[in-house]
């Protein structure tokens, strides 16, 4: 235990605290202000835990947890990316690369390791953990975007199609969940927030 | 899995929202705005991953981290009371227990169980679990009024006493922690920013 690396660690933790200010799309209950990345993060990360039993398959409830706790760190440097916009969807990588080398840097080299794989791990999508993680990055503002009576979809002018491209990678990690977004979704467009492009 | 059991989760799910407007005494770096508890929680459960290597004893790290995570619920019906405010610490109790009936009471049984059951032991903290996530507690506010140049301290004029009266259970859960904390808290009252009364 050195304190050369516990000063690391620190510096990392200090670094994130940067998160409370990046604000999203998604606003809190009753629409009174946008939701930020640390308050999204802690919301996805209960969720995880309390909606593990949906998951297709079983996975490591703290790597999970973890891994939503720092999905969006690179937004830091790279801002947050709306899901319906194309233009900052293509420099979207790169930023977020470079970003991930800087602030997973800060830490000790075998956590800056262990962070960076967790990161791109969640990113790819392929593991139980990320599948199951990425469902709750999709569900939770849907959640609260519904619960706001859909207001986020109506002043973006959101189609069906794109939400519809964006949820269903949640059948890959819930089938039940991705079954209730498709519900939510339905009455969405049944009540004119979300546009109906699909005839 | 019935629906009705999914709709008592989102319906705790999203009273925890709730927890994005209860406002700390702790502010954010840069002393900007005061922090939230869900913020808080979301910093905590993080730190719990990053420096479990400092615990005392072994823990359940999905555990702990889901104990920081909802260990501040309460106060979204009790509010949130200040270290060092006597008046409300005292009344403290009694409404934190009629909010932890009634928030973890929206869960289904099982869980509400479960849950009522990681918020009591934290509050105890006699397991490993509880004794680290409370090091968090103490250690992310010490940390960021430390980075703060102590400010919050100064606006509540508080004493070294009352620090260290706060902050010595931390020795518990990591003796480690506790070392840097007492440096921390050293260096604030060198600079004046804690008050000392021991003498």
């Amino acid at each position: 235990m050195s304190i050369e690396r516990f000063e690391k660690q620190l510096a990392f933790i200090l670094e994130a605290d940067k998160e409370k200010n990046i604000f999203r799309q998604t606003h809190i209950t009753g629409y009174a202000r946008s939701e930020n990345d640390a308050e999204h993060a802690w919301h996805m990360a209960m969720m995880i835990y309390l909606l593990k039993e949906y998951a297709n398959e079983e996975f490591d409830v703290a790597k999970a947890m973890m891994m939503a706790l720092i999905h969006d760190i690179v937004e830091i440097d790279a801002g947050d990316t709306y899901a319906y916009d194309d233009a900052a969807l293509a420099t979207q990588k790169d930023r977020e690369d470079k970003a991930a080398d800087r602030i997973f840097g800060l830490l000790p080299d075998d956590q800056s390791e262990h962070l960076k794989s967790l990161f791109y791990e969640f990113e790819a999508g392929d593991s139980a953990e990320a599948k199951f993680a990425k469902v709750m990055d999709n569900f939770q503002p849907l959640l609260l975007n519904d619960l706001n009576g859909g207001r986020d979809w109506r002043e973006h002018n959101v189609c069906k199609s794109r939400v519809i491209k964006r949820q269903d990678k949640s059948k890959n990690g819930s089938e039940f969940i991705w079954k209730h977004t498709r519900k939510i979704i339905d009455d969405n467009v049944e009540n004119g927030n979300i546009i109906d492009d699909i005839l």
